[in-house]
């Protein structure tokens, strides 16, 4: 290929979103169109995307998908978008370009090496990523290299149970951290209190109706400063926190980054998160300089990483 | 230094054990003698035995602990090992040994590292080594590389919080997955079945006395075939698992090692676990080659791993 560009596509659950980066990093072109749910639709409008973002000028392609992407480039395990489970994703998308490299990871994979390369991770060596949006996803980076696993699953760390009695899980188990830490884990727990009657202003937002109450009604409830809101916040940040203390156990990382949808609530997650993460990380104290921040990359950090992954 | 020896030394919490290995890794010597409970004792005792083993032929020294060791060879949390916290073991050895260089690190470390040069997981790059005795201990190997992390904590695996309705653990929180699925989880296991008469085989290897069961007699009586002690042992296994599982989920590795005090109880534990692996992971079938194995290397890991790393 004579392109000059490094184009990184993110493709979520509703929408596809592409970046092109130049020589020097920078985004200088990007777009965005909803997801198709059926695989040839979806690999079309993929392919569309990138040239509407780089046209002839494609060197390297790079793909996030949310799910269990294997070092080939298949998608084997996706229940956000099981149309294109076990597709080859990477071959079909580099035939369809005209045999560009493609590179197919994990979509919070991405994001992570993005926070690392050039958002809040930057400079630091050993990093988790976690993002919060309808379930959870992780990157791993250890000494400034992408922890990828034996087959290139690693990451995964949405389902690692945290409470075996807890509610059912898609996945067929019980209790895995993001149905308790995630933006669908603040809705259940909203719902709950909402039917208990503990959260009269979030019902409100949510129309009055308890059922209805999802996340951003009690985001918006804890930003407005409601009594309720910010003890579910509170809440929602002791299970969060109960698997960054675990990943953090684990890994020994020094620096803890959080992203996806459910940062933009801001001071309202973090700050309780923040507390409850000196609290309840096993020796904080000797953790010296480790540090929980939120990412700095936004909605273009999953597709920025999978330019920068599938350039390499 | 003019020696050539690698000797490696597992400081546990009743016994410290030493080997010595030649040019070519081979154990040419080997020793064990009581942990002291006072820091200035142990340090001593441990001096004799590293010159019992090796002599004046000492080339390198590690050491293996159990509990959090920092990179300076500062042992930071040692719940089994209290009189050594915050000694700064590394340099008053070396000191000692007029300036030999010791690496110190986690014990688990040492024998997952071990078991990766040279026992069960020989030629396997992607390891996850899970260690069960009074609790569990963790080492972790990617890519052929030992993962560390930031401060040198990583691998930290006995405290994840797997269910926050358990059983208090020392640490200060609830339901650390070594309340469950190491030794002493097998012991708080079988008394709280063997309280309830639902374990009299077990009840009466224990001398009568269910308060007085142990792990060992819940083993012993799986061992004669014991329904009610196989059953425990499945339950044991299901909380081993689902750890394993957490783990797999993360790092995605080619091999889970198990070793520790506990895999004496060979197959009444190691079949139960197998099954419930196959059961719980998940995605096992797309972890093409995922083995999980008993540990090769039996008491000796540990002093082997920690003088391999302090070699290199």
């Amino acid at each position: 290929m004579t392109g000059s560009l490094a184009v990184g596509v993110d493709i979520g659950g509703t929408k596809m979103l592409a970046v092109a980066l130049d020589g020097r990093g920078e985004v200088v072109a990007s777009g965005k169109v909803p997801t198709p749910p059926d695989a040839q639709r979806l690999l079309a409008d993929l392919v569309q995307l990138v040239q509407d973002v780089a046209g002839a000028e494609v060197a390297s392609l790079g793909v996030g998908v949310p799910g269990m992407v294997d070092r080939t480039g298949v998608l084997r395990r996706s229940p956000h978008l099981p149309a294109l489970e076990d597709v080859a994703l990477g071959k079909e998308i580099s035939s369809r370009l005209g045999d560009v490299a493609v590179r197919v990871a994990n979509d919070a994979t991405c994001a992570g090496w993005a926070e690392h390369i050039r958002g809040a991770a930057l400079g630091v060596d050993d990093v988790v990523m976690v993002t919060l949006g309808t379930g959870i996803g992780g990157g791993i980076v250890e000494r400034g290299r992408l922890v990828e696993g034996a087959h290139g699953y690693a990451g995964e760390i949405g389902h690692m149970v945290v409470d075996p009695h807890g509610p059912r899980c898609p996945c067929g188990r019980r209790g895995c951290w993001e149905r308790f830490a995630s933006g669908s884990g603040l809705g259940r727990l909203g719902r709950e209190w909402a039917i208990a009657g503990r959260a009269p202003a979030v019902v409100a937002l949510a129309g009055g109706d308890p059922e209805a109450v999802r996340g951003e009604h009690v985001t918006v409830a804890a930003t407005a400063g409601d009594g309720p809101a910010r003890d579910l916040m509170a809440e929602l940040a002791w299970w969060l926190v109960l698997g960054l203390g675990n990943l953090t156990d684990l890994l020994d990382p020094a620096m803890v980054v959080i992203g996806g949808g459910l940062i933009r609530a801001g001071e309202v997650l973090m700050e309780p998160t923040r507390r409850a993460f000196a609290e309840m990380v096993e020796g904080y104290d000797a953790r010296t300089g480790l540090v929980l921040r939120a990412a700095a990359l936004g909605e273009t950090a999953g597709a920025i990483g999978a330019a920068l992954l599938g350039s390499t």
